[in-house]
């Protein structure tokens, strides 16, 4: 979710240029009861899918992530966001699987969302596009891996909003998924994460450019959508590694300015990072996002998490990490998914890893979460009789 | 700093009406150098200053507080913030102590702050106001003790800024402070502390009705300020007590609304808290009293904590107080602050509370904090050879 945290060294082989791909689907049914017609996904693959059609990964991506998750599009030296992981010989392997990503439906990176144009009006769809859920995120999604003539597959991972995609996955399409890989994910929002949320969604709304969502023609709401980006950013961190890349250093002055420029670095840095997101995202999918997270809740109508996943076939294979110093989905919401898993006698292995980054820990290299996940996945291939030469 | 949180019930016996007071002092040096000129503190005192002036007990209000620190105003029927911990036979004993309580300067109680008169201009000070920090705050309410008569304090006390202050009257006034109670306080304000007082500052500074500070003869930032409340209450909260308090609970629907109206209680508590704030708080104080607590460091200019401390009286008494939820003043910077104090042979006590309620726990009625500090006091009344009949 931080930019600065993709390492860019040491990262071994890539899978180099990749283009974005898109296709258009005629509708899409959401959980509101709404239909979003026509829907356009945008995504991207990696590595190649083989005869039967058996290899295929889906990585899904968090709140600002988006369908470039490996590799470098034409001209452009910044790779994808989980360019760490994925490639080849890497935790998601592309000399064995065919890797997927694609932006979610409400995104603002080539899948329909607030400022695509509404059909019904010519302009863009801002407020009027519907709200959506994590479950019309996924079914999307399948749309998608239908088109590419997927009837299952061999995992779906992502971390945070993705372990939530990948964990509706599980429960919406269980005969569709051999294994999933949920990371920093949780059951369902927390009310600290909701309010965290709400904060961030008034920040855009009270600026005066955010116009009810109408300023795609005029100035876009950048001071509240940064403010909302800060938040969210702090929140990603932890006190630990704040300590480590901050302490109290001062940015640029030799003592204290008696003022209201910044003083510290860590004021500069996250100015800055609101900046930047600013010229990137925009502030509506903010809203619409951010409001699919607060909406998540596996067990909503079920009562209790274990009854959610009793009908999982008992083959389906669960990999759970999460992170030591991550507070903002904190491990024991992933003990939670584990011992409901368990519960229900289904293959689940947890890995609480050691980190001192927080939530932002599962977009760093991590030669343990590679290895984690390279080996979870060959047994996954293993177990549904696929073999590598 | 949770006005809700103040617990009205089972408060047993109050100090009853107070009256404010005031008093003004030709002029203040700052630690910015400049000087403020001149400058009025407001106060309350509960109980009676005995004949030697030895029973005197000094509060340090947080950052939302104010002089207001228990008993009734006439015609209200709110307490003072710290009702539950100061009166007749309470934590902070009013038959017993002699306690004041004075609004900081840059604050909007009564005390000089961005909304007094800048006698250069005869406007509002706004952001002409100079920057002050916590010593500042400090040397000013030395100015009141010895305006009362008082020199030596039985003990100077506050909870998070409070906190702070306390050990700045310790470390600046040594000879003026017979103990000392800082809780859920710290040595020095961390990166993720400095990083939550940034965003809500960015997020006042955004709001167009801020005009750089001038902003007292038309529309204040109630927006911007809001959402810096906001942020702040999340960070008083913990995880545990939002759970217990709102979980997922809706607001006043029988299920999700699908847009951008508040879902659930979380949200809507929120935006109250934010909303009432902007009633009785002014926005560039929240912006002084933030900065100064982000410049807060003890150990600046000595290197290490355990220097600050070596001249302190051997004979003076430290009770440190932390709460085990509280993620934003951590129990860890209160076991610095014991480790320093202990390091230079101070008497030291030490209390991590078990509370699920976060940072805000030292503003809930608490029969074990209450007993601490009774028996604290009582105990440091002896050492002086303070007795009551």
């Amino acid at each position: 979710m931080s930019d600065y945290l993709i390492s860019e060294k040491s990262l071994g082989a890539s899978v180099g240029e990749v283009a974005p791909q898109s296709v258009e689907f005629e509708s899409l049914p959401l959980d509101s009861g709404q239909t979003l017609a026509p829907v356009t996904i945008a995504y991207e693959t990696y590595g190649s899918l083989n005869e039967d059609r058996s290899n295929a990964v889906l990585i899904c991506h968090a709140l600002s992530g988006d369908a470039h998750a490996a590799g470098y599009h034409a001209g452009d030296d910044r790779p994808g966001w989980w360019e760490t992981m994925i490639g080849p010989r890497k935790g998601f392997d592309t000399e064995r699987f065919f890797v997927i990503c694609s932006n979610v439906i409400g995104g603002c990176k080539g899948s329909t969302g607030p400022i695509s144009i509404n059909p019904a009006t010519g302009r863009e769809y801002g407020l009027d596009f519907p709200v959506v859920t994590v479950g019309d995120m996924v079914r999307a999604q399948k749309l998608l891996v239908e088109h590419l003539g997927i009837s299952r597959l061999l995992s779906v991972s992502g971390g945070s909003m993705g372990g939530m995609q990948a964990l509706q996955w599980a429960v919406s399409y269980p005969e569709a998924v051999a294994s999933c890989i949920p990371i920093a994910a949780t059951q369902k929002h927390s009310p600290m994460q909701i309010a965290f949320n709400e904060v961030g969604r008034l920040a855009i709304m009270s600026d005066p450019n955010w116009n009810n969502g109408d300023y795609y023609r005029g100035d876009p709401p950048d001071g509240g959508l940064a403010v909302a980006r800060m938040i969210g950013h702090i929140t990603y961190l932890s006190d630990e590694s704040m300590h480590e890349k901050f302490g109290r250093r001062l940015r640029d002055k030799s003592s204290l300015g008696y003022d209201f420029t910044m003083d510290f670095e860590v004021e500069s840095y996250l100015r800055h990072q609101g900046e930047v997101f600013t010229r990137r995202f925009d502030a509506n999918t903010y809203l619409y996002v951010t409001k699919a997270l607060d909406y998540f809740d596996l067990s909503a109508g079920h009562g209790v998490l274990e009854e959610v996943f009793r009908d999982l076939p008992q083959d389906m294979r669960f990999l759970v990490i999460a992170f030591s110093s991550d507070w903002l989905y904190p491990p024991y919401q992933s003990k939670e998914l584990v011992r409901a898993l368990k519960g229900n006698g289904i293959d689940c292995s947890y890995l609480e890893m050691s980190s001192s980054f927080g939530h932002d820990a599962f977009l760093l290299e991590n030669s343990d979460l590679t290895r984690m996940v390279w080996h979870f996945l060959e047994a996954t291939a293993h177990r549904i009789g696929l073999r590598f030469d």
